[in-house]
């Protein structure tokens, strides 16, 4: 028996997430599909993070032990070819035996996409939350990296998860802005280039060795509150403190969340 | 009674093209619908190309003439309001009397991205055609050149469109290249970024008086044959003399191509 490491992504628009539900199309559920028509024999994937419906990964990773004997080439063109093309395998690796993607994942990187503007071009409109109103990006930065370092995140989890311990590490949290009216060279765009007068992306990059169930879409829908002047700056300190989810923001669209690293040691 | 000109942006996948079908979404059915509701009555928009059933636009040009009074934005608003995320009106302004959106229309510059890689991301896949073999860009653009000026495009307008006169000229005519391995900044990018070594984008550009129908696709299926050595680089010199549909490359994909701007004089 062999372990594989696969890097895989999705677009989670029509899918129920990454882990197999018992009704729609998981990531989870393709991915044991398609390697158990080429092992032979129902196979095992797991996951290094657990993307709720509707959520993004350029990055996921997963481990699965096989007995197929094709190298790792072979392996990822076979899988895209019964995948969807919302789903790639991006790479496919041999792994040290007894790999486990997520419990060896020491960091998991996530991005949030906010796209603060008149309003949102076709082609990016699922991958981003589209708003409108004013926001001070200089505000929400600095609360955002108030959440850095370790803390109890109780007040940012989804109501009813009930999860016993809820403190965790956040070693990156902070909101990047850019202005996009700027000209791109359209030639060199992967997508259409739509013209943006007035727009701004603002990115929430988290980096943190585990995230509690909607952690990273309640921290954003508590930051648009704050740089959009309907909470204080200071609920980020009252939250950690009182781990009142019922003060916290509401939880942030899917759609703009996408899982973009896994690390692991070595 | 006014004349507006809007510009749109649209998604094609899941649309029959600009124009009305008897069945299916067109983008004029959508837009004529918004308008009669803010208009009272029923509304005629005229689009300055027509893009094909599944064809993307970043900056159609469309005129209609109205009887209401609202100002500019108010109206962009309310079409929005109105229509699928799919569909983005970009700007609404007021013309002179008499404005037509096609017959007024200089010249118009499509885009069609060929995503020479061994494999697409899932974000990008519905704007790019997929072309996993090698390819050589410096032949492509050096036939593509010969495509600029005044020429008989007959080979390349889709079998059976019958139009009689089928001269048209291209001002620019050629493909750019831009390798995807190296590093874009994750933070500035509108859409999740994919890991893509070995992967090149290549754009073809074409602006023109007039474009003949399927007539970029069937270029762009021609450039590839010879980029990929399937048809020797003197190709293009034999259907420009012969006419010759038959010989030339197959239709490429719709979902590479976009309408990206419609230039009027003044």
């Amino acid at each position: 028996l062999r372990t594989i490491r696969l890097t895989i992504a999705y677009d989670g628009t029509a899918l129920v997430g990454w882990q197999r539900q018992a009704r729609g199309v998981s990531v989870q559920k393709l991915l044991e599909e398609a390697l158990a028509r080429i092992d032979g024999g129902a196979v095992c994937v797991v996951g290094a993070g657990r993307t709720d419906a509707g959520v993004h990964a350029s990055a996921q990773v997963a481990s699965a032990t096989v007995a197929t004997s094709r190298d790792t080439q072979t392996l990822r063109r076979a899988l895209n070819a019964m995948l969807p093309a919302a789903v790639r395998v991006v790479t496919v690796d041999d792994a040290a035996e007894g790999f486990h993607a997520r419990h060896h994942a020491r960091t998991k990187t996530y991005r949030y996409r906010i796209l603060n503007a008149p309003s949102v071009p076709p082609f990016v409109r699922q991958y981003v939350w589209h708003v409108p109103r004013a926001l001070d990006a200089t505000l929400m930065n600095r609360a955002a990296r108030e959440l850095e370092g370790e803390h109890d995140f109780a007040a940012f989890q989804s109501t009813g998860s009930g999860v016993r311990r809820s403190t965790r590490i956040l070693s990156e949290s902070r909101v990047n802005v850019m202005q996009l009216g700027a000209d791109r060279a359209a030639d060199l765009a992967l997508i259409p280039r739509v013209a943006m007068p007035d727009a701004r992306l603002l990115v929430y990059v988290a980096t943190g060795t585990g995230f509690l169930r909607h952690m990273v879409r309640t921290i954003v829908g508590t930051l648009v509150e704050i740089g959009s002047g309907r909470q204080p700056p200071d609920l980020i300190a009252h939250l950690l403190e009182q781990r009142d989810r019922a003060a916290a923001g509401p939880t942030a669209p899917a759609g703009g969340l996408c899982l973009e690293a896994v690390d692991y040691d070595g």
